[in-house]
């Protein structure tokens, strides 16, 4: 959410106070600018010129309150590939394959287990992406972190080749707006999630979902980067933080914006379930949660691939909420 | 502290308990890695092969309990360059002037004057280095981080110039040993020190440093980015957790150790008044901070400036120190 070119992101924190911040820091962020950073090609990543040509896209996130989840259940796995592949579709926005990633593990008193399992994780998604776990910081600070908990950050680099990265300034009214599916909650809304099942033991069963809730909630944040690379496409939004109705709006030029139809898509179990047990409203739910669509991308209608699930269309932009769900 | 060329560091952490866990992560780390990475060129950074020539070198960093200074002080600014500074440093081992930083904010409740203070001090040190930051995450994480708390860490990217980067493999016996100056404890030793002034409150003047303790314990870690652009050089070793006996054999190849005259450098006030206050042993104080020399460089006898500290030479390895001090 540190926005405009910037690529930076914020998870959970309450927005108008950090806009006031953000026109502070804008400038001075701006300043460490020259021409090599290239912006305006889409918030998500942030874009920097290489001497020799092409682009390397960087981005660094977290994967918020997920981890109280990890810690309680004592599964870490899980929120190894989550931190790796939130950094992969990130950059991914921008057109970018993964050279390479960094991470920032923190604790008050290492537990190797946990952290051995982070790691696993980590390198499993870091494989699956064909990209090194290149380095990373472990700090141990007593008085920092209770006892038990954690703190992850995920840094990576990827490499635009030239002239490949995507165009947000292609787009047109009529363009189709595919949705791709989610693999659950991804790393998102958890401080909401965990509200709303904080009388309910972890492990369970809700008959709608079929599986412990611990494991739905641990399910990890999938990675777009083989449908993306099978596609044609002019923008894409990663659905983090802000859901749909926060992020879609980031991929968007000036002047446009969406329609979406409701019912082109099924709302998975556990967004029902938590809507349900949240007496949560609909539009509360788009603007923290993925709702099935992790990533969301315009196409040329030539382009939509067969398989691809159409989920609305871009459109000249006529009010304050850029993004219509009928 | 993650070792054998993977950069990856550890502050603070119980070394026995993190070795083992070490042994676990590395074939799973190893398994990530292509040809693209080039290990055995020193450990403070990460380098990555670009398709073009050159390598980008990369390193992931904290700042440790030095935050926990800060939020007692009500200064935050000092925190900002101090995680750009670190990183710059740890990059510059491997000849890599820096392209751009990113970094990961994470509090329970964001202080917008904190923050705001952080940002500042990370935008003057990027502008110093020539490097953009580029990105960053922000993230509240209520429950994580205690009222006023929050952890930063830093990513950074640099770029080694095809045929730039040093060459450890040319180290021999007899090579001089040079001592860059610190500007004070930089980012390590926190937890110590901090237990050594508990009791004292951060206004206090001692009248060996000549002002009060928390200015003293806040001054920002110091770039190594000029001096070490105007030298020619075989290898050098950011000192940081470990302190110079946990560094400096860091960076020299297997066989060589190094003697270092303790009376070729004057230890700074801080570091004797933490000595005498914490009645803290000399190996102790060697193997946990900088001691007033916050990069140690090898140089050929004949590239050695005429104004360089020389603090001691390279010697053939025989036996567990590899770093003797006399």
């Amino acid at each position: 959410m540190r926005d405009e070119g910037l690529s930076y992101a914020a998870a959970g924190v309450d927005i108008e106070a950090y806009e006031r911040v953000l026109e502070r820091i804008k400038p001075l962020i701006a300043a460490t600018h020259g021409k090599e950073v290239a912006v305006g090609v889409g918030p998500f990543a942030g874009l920097y010129a290489l001497p020799g040509g092409g682009h390397l896209a960087a981005s660094a996130d977290g994967v918020g309150t997920k981890i109280k989840v990890a810690i309680a259940a004592g599964s870490h796995r899980g929120i190894g590939k989550d931190i790796v592949n939130h950094c992969v579709n990130d950059i991914a926005t921008a057109g970018a394959r993964p050279l390479f990633f960094l991470d920032y593990f923190a604790t008050g008193k290492l537990d190797p287990e946990a952290f051995a399992q982070v790691v696993d994780g980590m390198t499993e998604a870091c494989r699956e992406a064909g990209c090194a776990l290149l380095g990373g910081e472990t700090a141990e600070m007593p008085g920092m972190y209770a006892l038990g908990d954690y703190d992850l950050a995920g840094f990576i680099v990827g490499l635009v080749d030239p002239g490949a990265h995507p165009d947000p300034s292609a787009i047109r009214a009529g363009d189709a707006i595919v949705g791709l599916p989610s693999s659950g909650l991804h790393t998102n809304g958890y401080s909401l999630v965990r509200k709303v099942f904080e009388d309910v033991p972890l492990t369970k069963v809700f008959p709608e979902l079929g599986r412990p809730l611990g494991e739905e909630l641990l399910e990890p944040h999938r990675s777009y980067l083989e449908p993306l690379g099978k596609m044609r496409w002019k923008a894409a939004a990663h659905i983090t933080g802000g859901g749909i109705l926060g992020n879609l709006p980031r991929c968007l030029p000036e002047g446009l914006g969406a329609r979406l139809q409701r019912k082109s898509w099924t709302e998975p179990p556990i967004f029902r379930l938590v809507r349900k047990r949240g007496r949560i409203s609909d539009d509360e739910m788009l603007g923290t949660f993925n709702m099935g669509l992790g990533m969301i991308v315009v196409v040329d209608g030539k382009d939509v691939p067969p398989e691809a699930r159409v989920i609305g269309e871009v459109v000249r932009h006529a009010g304050p909420d850029r993004v219509v769900v009928s």
